[in-house]
C-alpha cells in the first residue's frame, strides 16, 4: 500500500517583494506587487508562455512551452543559512532575482509542488516546484561581495535544495512586505513504484 | 536532513484518447486529440481559465482562476483494478470522463505533481496532481450498469488515490492511441517539516 503524508496549512509572512524590470536577472524591492495571470507585468520573467532553455534539455532549446516560472520565491531563514555556509553577512533576495521573499516556513524550498501560497488580497500561487541554484546566481553574489569570486561557485554548492521555489498565478491580486500568507500542502504520496 | 526520491523516467502507452464536447460529463472516443494550450478545444474541461467550484472550498465559489484541471488522465490499470472491487466487468474510460488512458504507469495516480506526459507529436502535459473521486462520476457508472445503483457511492469508495490525475497543457501537439509517452518524474522532497 501507497504513503501518504496527510494535507496540512503553514502561515507564513511576507517578508519582501521585488520585481527585475530592466532585463537584468537582479530584482529592486517594491511596496507592493500586482499579480497577474502573466505574473508581475514588466518583470523579466513574466508572461503566460516562455521558449524553453537550459533547464528543459528534454526540448531543442526555444521551444515555446507554458511559463511555470513566472515567480521565484525565497525564504529568509535558507537565505540566512546559505550566507552562513558561505561566510557571507548577508544573502539578499535581489541579489538572486527573488519575487517573493517569505518567512515562517520550514524547509520552504522541500514544499511540494501544487502547494498554494494565498495572500490577504485574494491572491494565489501555485507552486511548481522547487528552483536550482545557477552560475548566474553566484556570479551576481559574488559582484557584491568585493575579493570573493568563489562565491559563483560556491553558491551553486551551499544553495542545493535551499534555492526557493518557482510558481506560477492561480489567482490575481496584490502582495505587499507584512502579508500573512496561507501555505496549503496537498496530501503527498510517496511514488516508490 | 531531507530524505529524497531520485528523478525518474517510465514509458507508458496511450491507450485512448477522448473528449466531452456537448457539456455533458461523459466523454467519447476519438482517433486523435489535439491539445493546445487551453486544453482540447470544444472539450468542457477547456480553457486557460475556469471557475472556482467545491473542490476550492478556500475560494468563494465561481471565483475567477487558472485552469490547471484541463486533462483527466486515466490508468487501464487502476480502472480494471477499482472495476474487479466493484464487481463489475469493465469502467470505462468515458463514463468518467476521461481525456488520455494510459498503460504502463505503475500506480498511475500517485505520479507527484510537476510530473511531465511527453508524446511523440511534441505535446506535453504537466501534472497537477491526483483527482477526487466524485459522486457525479459514480452516477454515470451505475447509468451504464442496470441494477447496481449502489456503484454511485461505491465508486468514490473505490476509486480513492485510484481516479487517475489531472494535468494541463504546457506544449501543443497532437496525442493518439498507440503513442508512447515519456514520462518523466522530478525529484521528489518527502516534505515532513
Amino acid at each position: 500500500m501507497a504513503e501518504y503524508l496527510p494535507a496540512k496549512n503553514i502561515e507564513a509572512r511576507v517578508e519582501g517583494v521585488y520585481w527585475a524590470p530592466h532585463g537584468t536577472f537582479v530584482s529592486e524591492p517594491l511596496d507592493v506587487v500586482s499579480l497577474t495571470y502573466a505574473g508581475i507585468v514588466g518583470d523579466r520573467h513574466s508572461g503566460l508562455y516562455r521558449d524553453s532553455g537550459v533547464r528543459e534539455p528534454w526540448y531543442p532549446r526555444g521551444t515555446p512551452m507554458r511559463n511555470e516560472r513566472q515567480l521565484s520565491i525565497l525564504s529568509a531563514e535558507e537565505n540566512t543559512e546559505i550566507a552562513g555556509v558561505l561566510g557571507i553577512p548577508e544573502l539578499k533576495a535581489e541579489w538572486i532575482g527573488g519575487n517573493l521573499l517569505l518567512s515562517g516556513v520550514p524547509e520552504l524550498s522541500q514544499l511540494p509542488p501544487r502547494t498554494l501560497l494565498m495572500f490577504p488580497s485574494g491572491a494565489t500561487v501555485r507552486i511548481d516546484g522547487d528552483n536550482g541554484p545557477c552560475k548566474k546566481s553566484g556570479a551576481s553574489i559574488a559582484a557584491n561581495i568585493p575579493g570573493r569570486p568563489d562565491l559563483e561557485f560556491g553558491f551553486v554548492k551551499a544553495a542545493k535544495h535551499e534555492r526557493g521555489l518557482l510558481g506560477w498565478v492561480e489567482r490575481e491580486g496584490e502582495v505587499r512586505p507584512g502579508d500573512l500568507v496561507k501555505v496549503r500542502i496537498w496530501e503527498q504520496a510517496l511514488y516508490t513504484a
